[in-house]
């Protein structure tokens, strides 16, 4: 079931109420010293977990914040159970791990004491258009920083979404393209990008310098192209590349995978419309035979 | 007097005890979508108000957040007469600004209601230190991020500083130095620079592509080296012009102006030691004169 209520537990703890003052001080807040994970809730399981852990694990290391990865699952566990007494089974659990109190200044505590909050939403707006229909997509002018320390980890520093995600207001687009200050393709600002270029290889953009790498990216090149005997390969997409493409595809761990039909540029024009192939409707199928939850 | 408590307001109310609910959906913590600042209180008085709220304006209006200064304004005075009533007359008064409360996606709200917290905090550990003697400052390894778009402003994306700052742990060094991609000098963690190069001239890094526009960068430039007769220009640093500077100055609105007298790279073997020159004096001198805070 659905449900439109907000729910959340800070370090184990179901809240229902206040907060506790420290929460001012914490370097999430201060800093965005901190990593986050939104995962999807379908009939009380939640979909990629380990996945989801081990990117989340990943990024603490880079970030020096001590996790400890079956306290974070317990907490979840926690939280699931809650969640299904109060016959919420379905939607999307977002998981935010910070570095903790921490006073003024950089510097990291000696002792650092994560926060870890879990929180509760319902699917995202659009979520059933997103997977049935092709999507309408545009070029966004800001470019995502260039940082080859923090690429790839899915950390709490994300104003670079923010401002590529408020250069449109209207319903008119389902998502935006993000490109280097070099002018190639780096990912979506939701999702990560799949894309069948002109002379019909795959190919996901390398993250080295920006970026996030996605959970269902890796599903896509770790499972469900080789179980298509489909070969892809990660490597530079340039602008030229994009704009010649035969099929464009979007993937993200709530929202599954789906297929762009319009490409429109950073002035709203049209760039080119996409088909669907037949190496997209398997790979689709593959997707949905080893996790329903994507149907 | 200092005071080793904390204190807060949340949109102009002072806070003693439980936090709203709401502030673990707060877009500052979820993406650190808003800004800060942090202002030398002495006797009861912000130094350089004007200024850290005119910084403040300007980030929020690059990060699409409506924000009244006025309003800012009489929140911090409120808090600053809340303080004086508790006998906390001197410290830090850090402001955080952000775009409020805001569900699951990157998208902002319509209609975007900011969160303003004040928070009070003693003057930083060595403090004394940092303006009495010449400091010891190691070159950091991780590099600025590279985003045009949000260089300048003092946003709460701040992983840069923490990776940076987290490469020592030891009380040898008060500052580190900050580079770009290309190895270009662009400020230190928590300070900007002034550099006497090797001919003589003063010059302080261009911030365009990188870095936090300090509230006492701006000083300097504006106020003291005019003052004193001494040109400054805005220009990029290399690395060589660097290691064959003859001054460095760091300076930063909470701890003043501070001379750098060794200079160490990031395998802490000692690049050189610098002298404090006649124009460093004069300079710290108009300092003072105009702003007795800073003595």
């Amino acid at each position: 079931m659905l449900n439109s209520s907000s729910y959340f537990s800070l370090n184990g703890q179901f809240i229902t109420d206040n907060l506790p003052l420290n929460l001012l001080n914490d370097r999430g807040l201060a800093y965005g010293h901190g990593l986050f994970e939104s995962i999807l809730l379908n009939d009380s399981r939640l979909g990629l977990i380990d996945r989801h852990l081990a990117r989340l694990c990943e990024g603490a290391k880079i970030l020096s914040i001590p996790l400890d990865s079956s306290l974070v699952l317990k907490f979840i566990n926690l939280f699931i159970d809650q969640l299904h007494a109060a016959s919420v089974t379905d939607g999307v659990v977002k998981i935010i791990v910070t570095a903790g109190e921490g006073g003024r200044g950089y510097q990291s505590p000696a002792d650092i004491k994560p926060t870890i909050i879990c929180s509760y939403s319902n699917l995202p707006a659009g979520f059933s258009d997103y997977r049935a229909q092709p999507l309408s997509v545009r070029y966004c002018q800001h470019r995502l920083s260039d940082n080859q320390a923090l690429a790839g980890i899915k950390h709490l520093n994300r104003l670079d979404q923010i401002m590529a995600r408020n250069e449109w207001n209207c319903g008119r687009y389902q998502e935006g393209l993000m490109f280097s200050a070099s002018d190639h393709l780096l990912e979506a600002i939701s999702a990560n990008v799949l894309v069948k270029n002109r002379a019909g290889d795959w190919l996901t953009p390398d993250l080295k310098r920006a970026g996030i790498k996605g959970v269902m990216r890796s599903v896509m090149i770790e499972e469900i192209f080789p179980a298509c005997n489909i070969a892809i390969s990660i490597a530079e997409v340039s602008g030229d590349q994009l704009a010649q493409c035969q099929v464009l595809l979007l993937c993200n761990s709530v929202k599954g995978l789906a297929s762009v039909g319009s490409l429109y540029d950073g002035q709203n024009q049209l760039v080119k419309s996409l088909p669907i192939d037949q190496q997209t409707l398997m790979l689709y199928q593959k997707l949905i035979e080893l996790y329903p939850q994507y149907k």
